[in-house]
């Protein structure tokens, strides 16, 4: 993937599995994750536009602009993504998750574990 | 509330409704939100620790040190916390919503809705 545009739009449909590599100063703040926990992994979408602030939901130029508030649009102004995932395997700074919609070299800004029953698949 | 040591820690531990003021540069954005949405409220944590890399998880000394990422410490590297929310009442810039555990004055990062199914109640 290269471009905003290609990126699969929700988990539900496509998205791939990926590795997320953290940086030395930070890894000690993985201890305690493992191979089958539930993430949520929250990214800067660097590549998103920071002036929008009305959108068509879903680029469907059909459905009238709404707040971007009210969607899930990578375009906003503090463009930052939330991707609950799965935990597949773990290599040193490496970390693979299931189904993360985001483009190669998106930057990871915080990970947490998902609280039990707070969110389900979809 | 006025120190981050007396902040709820999740919502089911008693979070209190609260008032979301918006800066008039991004109130388009809110446009489609109404009462009874559910959200989540992503915000900046700005009176956390963003050297601590592990803790005893919520305070308890008992507990073994885990690494932030495996827990939901305010303290991280980069502090944004997530709140799942309802909107009780909207009056122009100010968007009333249930259950936030944050500090009075703490900035408000993004705004996104809940995907259906997604977050359940804890």
């Amino acid at each position: 993937m290269s471009e905003l545009e290609t990126a699969p739009r929700q988990g539900d449909e496509g998205a791939p599995d990926v590795w997320i590599e953290f940086e030395p100063d930070v890894l000690e703040a993985l201890q305690g994750v493992r191979a089958g926990d539930r993430l949520v992994i929250l990214t800067w979408l660097d590549r998103a536009d920071r002036d929008v602030l009305t959108v068509h939901p879903r680029g469907d130029t059909a459905r009238p602009r709404t707040g971007v508030f009210a969607t899930r649009s990578h375009h906003r102004p503090n463009p930052i993504g939330l991707h609950p995932v799965q935990v597949l395997e773990i290599e040193g700074p490496r970390v693979k998750v299931s189904s993360l919609e985001a483009l190669d070299g998106t930057p990871i800004l915080d990970v947490k574990p998902l609280l039990e029953g707070e969110i389900t698949d979809r």
